[in-house]
């Protein structure tokens, strides 16, 4: 399936921002707007794009080139009359299509999600689908939004002036062949709008309406959309299997710094790689047993734990997530954990004493450190299908954060004592777990 | 799909192991031939089986009962003129079929994966497919062997007492309705044979064959076939994956104590706990830190290495394996791991002094042993299904040996020390050869 993406607007609302450049390149964490939309595409396997150009075309033609940079094809369409209605650049893609194809905006920023539901959808052949936010009230920028009428599953009226509304039109759609003829004659009336062509599919019930459910989407056309935006996908890099300190203490911050760094070409494996140093200084830190350098290390541990967010952050942001990054991510992770007990094992008997009680208790906290992300790949992976959620866990996040405060508290050996008793139970309480499961 | 298993005769010829009972009940490794049957269709995701009766045929009710036990759905169709030839057998079943099945014999043991083969193959309509040995010169019992003579793919004669012949039948079918018809007109012209059948379909140009492609296959017809499927079944249960130590020390040695665990009802699982038990025993030893002691505790490690082997070999003979066994058998691997090290460590410290070094050197062991673990989740799924083999191991069967060399040289610093090396540069070297992959 073939997506058609709408890039020949001017965006003149946006002017403080583009910078002369065309509302389409419009950097927004990391990539330009257009870019997300094709890799947000990508996500739901759309290999091929219609794009398009008009206002600065060659400049976006430049910027994207022939698509290989993203892993898809980009092809080119030209449309030298793109001061009038967006109806005239769909039409002008009529000659490269000859089968269903999406239609999307350069300038929407959208949940992924919602493309692969659209793909998936059975739909009959002369229907179109339009992707609607069913909670209007809650949209940003409601006098500039196309509103939309649903009835049944069906739109029966949309338009930036109707007066009765239940809906927003969301700027995606799955489009038969036959809204080019609905389009013309929409034009061929004297209106210019994809609405007015939608407005004829809708007439001849044919107009199906999908909701957005809730999942996040905005057309970034005013600087407060465009905060909008940011603040959207800042909130999306929350994962679900969050535990309570990296929900709670680690994302607000990673995230903040995870929006300076999409900014940079800095790789996600180079974060991964630079919390991992990070680790090994503060283990170093712990082991050298007097107060200071202890709670210098136990910060650091904390820091460490914090930019390790990013790493996953800047890659769901830029679509650079890979299985080889996440794996690369996790083995460094439990090497920094390994290095941290170490570290603190070290210092407490540097500091301490001669007996093998620290020891004995930093091999068994570093064993139920190890075997808690052992356990965990089968265990998440299970809970995570079985039970539509994550389980109990005992995660690096809330590991980090004990031995910050073991630490500041300088009682390093109730924490390896600590450390060893919980992730050697949670370890433990998870074969029993899964035995039922 | 439904498959239909014969099991009428009397099988006189291997009276001396069958004590008495229907042939299709006789015991070998733990299972009688017709559970093997059943449960061996059951891995090609067949769930509704046939089984034709004869001879005794209450005593294989009795046994299999409704199928539940086996998670499958058995029907049961009599043959009182089961001394006839099995052609009458086949026929009995045919009211209770309605559409192409496969036609198995209750005494013949093979390889699971030909079924999923057979079951996936395309096959028009009215064509019948015998699985075929192509190599009849290897097969043991020749004397007694059906014949099958195949050019181009399709079965041409077929008989015992072929003169001129290529192939072998290994009596596992796909049929479609239309057998029976076959088989009604060779029994009409006085040939009660299921291979006067099958020669109806193969004069027609209907019976295809498809070859067992030197996987293992053997009709247990005799004592010496009884034993050679012992051995078939024994060979099978070495892993392509399994490492120097486990394949020419361990797996002789588990195999051996396999074959007499089958005969129990001791479960897998009970014996991956009983080796991780063992150990604990061996680390207990081992920390003891005296010769003898340690050298007790080392050979036990390596006792405890080959038991671990056969958690494996049982659930595989059995049909009994299972992710959470193969889970669960892990993670009591990585503790015992684990303690083992602690033990060598703490013994060396018990016996030689009071130095950090030690503790160090068993810290990286831990890490690195745990770490092997870890990364080999990943790497050999990687491993396997980009380049069809394993890669670079330093398997837990390896690790196993050195302890024991380890413990018998009384060198258990030396040993901490090739560990913690060995085992932290293999897992650092997968990082660099999955990022290339």
């Amino acid at each position: 399936m073939k997506a058609v993406v709408i890039a020949a607007g001017m965006g003149s609302r946006l002017s403080s921002i583009r910078n002369n450049r065309p509302k389409p390149l419009t950097r927004l964490l990391g990539l330009s707007l257009i870019e997300r939309v094709i890799l947000t595409a990508r996500e739901a396997s759309i290999r091929e794009f219609v794009v398009v150009v008009g206002y600065l075309g060659s400049m976006i033609k430049e910027e994207l080139g022939d698509g290989s940079r993203y892993g898809v094809k980009i092809t080119y369409v030209e449309n030298h009359e793109w001061q009038r209605g967006n109806a005239v650049s769909v039409l002008k893609a009529r000659e490269v299509l000859n089968e269903r194809f999406l239609l999307l905006m350069s300038d929407h920023v959208f949940d992924p999600a919602v493309l692969k539901e659209v793909r998936d959808l059975p739909l009959d052949e002369e229907e179109c689908l339009m992707v609607v936010d069913g909670k209007p009230d809650d949209y940003i920028d409601m006098e500039d939004a196309t509103r939309v009428m649903v009835r049944e599953g069906r739109v029966v009226g949309i338009g930036k002036g109707l007066r009765e509304y239940n809906a927003v039109d969301c700027g995606i759609f799955s489009c038969p062949l036959s809204l080019f003829d609905a389009l013309q004659e929409s034009i061929g009336q004297g209106d210019e709008t994809l609405s007015g062509g939608m407005q004829r599919l809708a007439d001849r019930g044919r107009l199906r309406a999908h909701d957005m459910n809730g999942r996040f989407w905005i057309d970034v056309d005013t600087e407060d959309a465009y905060r909008k935006a940011e603040e959207l996908l800042s909130r999306a890099l929350v994962k679900p299997t969050d535990g309570f300190i990296s929900r709670y203490l680690n994302r607000p911050v990673s995230i903040r710094f995870s929006r300076l760094l999409v900014k940079t070409s800095i790789t996600p494996d180079a974060i991964s790689f630079s919390a991992f140093v990070l680790s090994l200084l503060a283990a170093m830190l712990l082991s050298h047993g007097d107060y200071l350098p202890v709670l210098a290390g136990g910060i650091l541990v904390q820091v460490s734990s914090i930019l390790d967010g990013c790493d996953g952050e800047v890659a769901r942001l830029k679509f650079q997530q890979s299985d080889y990054g996440a794996w690369f991510d996790a083995v460094l992770d439990r090497y920094a954990d390994a290095a941290v007990i170490l570290g603190l094992t070290y210092g407490w008997w540097i500091a301490n004493g001669d007996g093998p009680g620290v020891w004995l208790a930093g091999y068994l906290a570093l064993t139920g450190s190890l075997m808690n992300s052992y356990t965990a790949i089968k265990y998440d992976a299970v809970m995570s299908k079985e039970r539509n959620g994550q389980g109990w866990r005992f995660g690096r996040d809330t590991r980090s954060f004990l031995v910050m405060l073991g630490a500041v508290f300088n009682q390093l050996f109730c924490l390896l004592v600590a450390l060893a008793v919980v992730a050697n139970f949670v370890s433990v309480r998870r074969l029993c777990v899964l035995r039922r499961v």
